[in-house]
């Protein structure tokens, strides 16, 4: 059964900036796996009027209404009360919350006594099925109402998701018989634009699985996504178009549910049994930082030199003085030179090298903004790209770095790394 | 005037949960600045009949309606389309926008050619201010019909937000007669439930201006938001109060609407006409690259060293294999001696550096995830600092570097750096 789920999370807080909304990130991809839709999302303050006129808008085109925020003591939390009203149920005292909730305090604070205001979080609607916080004080509850599932959950990510993970999510499975999966094919190489308009008439014509382009920094990821009975039917859908993306665009498809273009490349190193170093100038670090975010790195990682000035390129990179002066610090011969410094006084199988011009000006040699040469060298050869990136420092030193481990993955992959 | 905006966040990636919202979170909170109320807020897919929808919606209850998402060269970037429709506007083609668009392209693909979808972006509604993209392609832009003020920006934040801080701010601001103005006093070495005690009854007391902690990564922030007719009264009304923290805090207030620890010790060391440069292994990379993602930092930011095994740290900097194998990598003897060996080999005036146990597990020695020492060499003398951080191995790495530039910072100012 096709089911349309919509979300009103409720808070103040949410529409003065002062928190992000991850539970509404949280709720729509576990409902998305769940294959429940979501159409609608909104956010509203902690006033019953207008959260209210949300729900009253939401009942009317969708089944199911999931609530987040507004169950706590305080004044200000009304979602309850505002949703009962709505559907006409009276609220009433579940003595099994409020001992949950004086056991709570009793434990948290063994001197202290629970202010009274914590009972109001045990008045329930009518009837509904309570859904009990072991992770906090405020009960969640579902309710069935004129054709509507209505599910309240507290706003604390902390008790949010592990209310909706073992509570909410058996009870929607049980409801909805379909499962949805999705694969993304990660792509570096091509522009967003480009690969939509390879793909346009395929991605129009395509239902089940569907197959859309997102832009990531620097990059392009094709998202496929199945909806079928089983996990298996949904992946024998797949497989097809996969196939056919992956003939098509061969290697500029660097990996398939990768999380990054360090993470693969990482893996390939360790494999292989290889050890990799860097040296950086315009990514000032941000290589060494990225590869070392990945745990275990340091089974691979020998270390980086980040040379920010010519003295320390030749100081710790033994790049020659002259090929600086005749070249300038922005130029393939440093680039290279950088690259087989870092192996040598690393004593690495693999190094990366950065030099270009981040921005905000142009360099001492009016050199532009975006220009970078990004060089490899690996035991049998030295390898350089010259790439115009950005626009803005950090998209260029973004972009450097993703160079960086594409041409790491390439050189191990046997393929064209220039 | 009391102006009503509501956004409208156009994308079914944000309904997948594949990305969170912070382009909501961000307008919520610069249009909150700028005295404007958000009272909803939704998100809808690519699709023209739901975005209709929000819009017919919207349109009743709000002045200023601001979309994002939705604008870029691909057959599922329809906001333009649809919000000029619901407005009885054409599209007219902008060939000024095209022209940028064309540049962008030239410049970043010399040899390529520009697919011809990406012109659909320089389509705009007849009669709109058009708001140039600098960071990216797609032009927003803003039109007045019925009373009500539309506004479109792009969606990835790294273009919606320098579009509406430099192009759309301005713009409201001559709207809105009212002035919100806040201040930001950035605190490090006090954890924010510590903070809050402090100050809980002066948060409670206050009213305008009101005073709010925020945590962020290893720090605490204290807002000040005021209400006024003008900047200056509200200034007026924030001063004592600032004044008042600041007494008490003393030096832990590390500054007052600063970015960040890293541009407070950039700008002293620049002040100073120092040089600064780095030795990592904890952080891998992190603190290079905190401190070269400030523009302008090749000025004073000589270079950095990753070391990531002892090899590296007796290669590269000079630690003696002894203490090495005495003490352990993870100890306060190799952090001083990598801070001295950076000195020493990047020619640097004042040089930070990091060792420790990032996670995820504990190292060869048994030493626990989360105890690193940061050590800071100046011409004088050479600090460390054992601190215990966590949990997580982003939050260890994070917190060594915020130790890092605070050494700096307390070095500089002439106060107690250990």
């Amino acid at each position: 059964m096709e089911l349309r789920a919509e979300i009103i999370s409720v808070g103040t807080e949410l529409l003065l900036g002062e928190i992000v909304n991850t539970d509404a990130q949280f709720l729509c991809r576990e409902l998305s796996a769940l294959g429940i839709n979501v159409f609608y999302q909104t956010v509203v303050g902690d006033n019953p009027g207008r959260l209210a006129a949300a729900v009253e808008l939401a009942r009317g085109r969708s089944d199911i209404l999931i609530t987040t925020g507004g169950l706590g003591p305080t004044c200000d939390d009304l979602t309850k009360q505002t949703l009962a009203r709505c559907f006409g149920l009276e609220l009433v005292f579940d003595p099994e919350s409020a001992a949950r909730i004086r056991d709570y305090f009793a434990w948290r604070f063994p001197a202290g006594t629970m202010p009274e205001n914590n009972l109001q979080q045990a008045m329930l609607p009518r009837g509904c099925r309570v859904l009990p916080n072991d992770w906090g004080t405020a009960p969640g509850c579902i309710f069935e109402a004129e054709g509507r599932r209505v599910i309240m959950l507290p706003g604390p990510p902390s008790e949010c998701r592990p209310m909706f993970r073992e509570r909410v999510a058996p009870y929607l499975r049980a409801l909805s018989g379909q499962t949805i999966r999705s694969r993304s094919l990660r792509v570096f190489g091509l522009g967003e634009s480009a690969v939509e308009e390879r793909f346009r008439d395929r991605m129009n014509a395509l239902t089940n699985p569907t197959l859309a382009p997102y832009a990531k920094a620097g990059e392009v990821e094709l998202r496929l996504t199945a909806r079928a009975e089983s996990a298996a039917a949904a992946d024998a859908l797949m497989d097809p178009v996969q196939a056919e993306i992956q003939a098509e665009l061969g290697d500029l498809v660097y990996g398939v549910d990768a999380a990054s273009l360090e993470e693969v490349a990482f893996g390939l190193l360790r494999e292989r049994g290889l050890t990799f170093g860097c040296a950086e100038s315009c990514t000032g670090g941000l290589v060494a930082k990225r590869f070392t975010d990945l745990p275990g790195a340091s089974a691979v990682f020998r270390g980086g030199v980040v040379t920010y000035c010519d003295q320390a390129k030749e100081a710790l990179l033994g790049v020659p003085r002259g090929v600086l002066e005749d070249r300038g610090a922005v130029s393939a011969e440093v680039a290279r030179a950088m690259a087989q410094g870092a192996r040598r006084v690393l004593g690495c199988d693999l190094a990366a090298a950065t030099t270009g011009v981040a921005g905000p000006d142009r360099d001492d040699r009016g050199n532009p903004v975006g220009l970078v040469y990004v060089a490899l060298a690996t035991p049998e050869e030295v390898f350089c790209r010259e790439v115009r990136l950005g626009p803005g420092r950090d998209r260029v030193r973004t972009a450097a770095a993703h160079h960086a481990f594409d041409m790491v993955r390439r050189a191990l992959q046997g393929l064209a790394v220039e």
